[in-house]
């Protein structure tokens, strides 16, 4: 890898950790908390990658309360308390505790931070401000600039451009792997942060680097040049 | 809906139902049968939609072995013989109850009947042969044709270039509801054969039909004029 003038983040999950209220959940669904956070995540991911596919774009917010119907009515659980529960979660997420450090390690470097998600802007914004980064981050880059969805090439397109910076001049980090996929597949370099210890996606491409954790990153980024 | 030139059909889960081996699953596996099966069947979708997404497409048969080599290395069971069990049951699918019927039915109403699959054509075809229906559908459609996945929707219009009619001049059936709303949002007139009594998926499109079976369309087709 180059030397970046740019990282460029996933938020949710890779930057943000979003708490989820298993125990509240498991109150109003009869004890079926965990199967609801299961099938919701998996329906909102696959809602974004169908809409984008099929070209019938709505907001992240939109995906996320439609998954979120959907996994009621499958699981039979029904009580509004579960939408006035889980629906404001992405309001509010903190930071993983390697974040903070790892990014003023990037600032002292002179290196640009963005975050680019799946998430609304006032999602975006919100998120950054409550886990304290507003002053930290250079650019918070949404999805909704360009209707679609990650792994639509556009996305990736879309964040080089705003940027002002070509693909091999960025580092591009996201925990999740089917996100790694596309940006590699897109052709930024890549650092996985694989936090759970999963196996990669196996979708034809790999990432350049894997990490456990973004602190692991600092010697990666000091051995580019 | 208008009376129909020709019958689009999604092929596995909606003429042909793929016998899974899941006692002999289990004893190669240590019991994870179930997990496995439930795993490898949403891997293999998600691999559809995100490669079609990003443009890196590869045939059905590769998908669907990416998703059991993933789901080997996440379920920690990585015994050879389950893809020997696993990646042939494509090849021999047995038709549902009352396809043959309901394709008769339309054969006598001077319907043409289409396939339009995910699948190979070397899957379809010996499917359709397995099936003793080779005398009774008039194409059977690849994706492999235009190198991408449903629910973009180059696949049905090139479902309509291949069988040289109009949206309207169609009915799409499919037991999918993904599918469904992939084919309404493109503009086919849809009827969902929703076999398994599911919740339809918040996509933001609704099929024209719901049907529990084939039988229950002879009506509608009937009533179209």
């Amino acid at each position: 890898m180059n030397r970046p003038i740019a990282c460029i983040f996933d938020a949710f999950g890779t930057l943000f950790k979003v708490k989820m209220p298993l125990e509240e959940l498991d109150q109003v669904s009869g004890g079926k908390g965990k199967e609801i956070l299961e099938l919701w995540r998996s329906r909102q991911l696959e809602y974004t990658w169908l809409r984008a596919l099929m070209g019938n774009w709505v907001d992240f917010d939109q995906v996320t309360h439609d998954a979120l119907v959907y996994t009621m009515k499958v699981l039979g659980t029904e009580d509004p308390r579960i939408p006035e529960l889980l629906m404001p979660i992405y309001r509010s997420p903190q930071c993983f505790d390697d974040v903070t450090s790892f990014l003023h390690f990037l600032k002292d470097q002179k290196i640009k931070i963005a975050i680019l998600s799946n998430g609304t802007p006032e999602m975006l914004n919100q998120g950054v401000e409550h886990a304290g980064l507003l002053q930290t981050v250079d650019h918070i880059l949404s999805v909704n600039e360009v209707a679609t969805f990650k792994v639509n090439p556009v996305v990736y397109q879309m964040a080089l451009d705003q940027i002002g910076v070509s693909a091999e001049e960025t580092i591009f980090f996201s925990s999740n792997a089917w996100d790694i996929s596309g940006a590699s597949y897109f052709g930024l370099p890549t650092i996985w942060v694989n936090r759970s210890s999963q196996p990669f996606e196996e979708l034809g491409v790999q990432p350049d680097h894997i990490v456990q954790g973004l602190s692991e990153a600092e010697n990666l980024i000091r051995a580019t040049n």
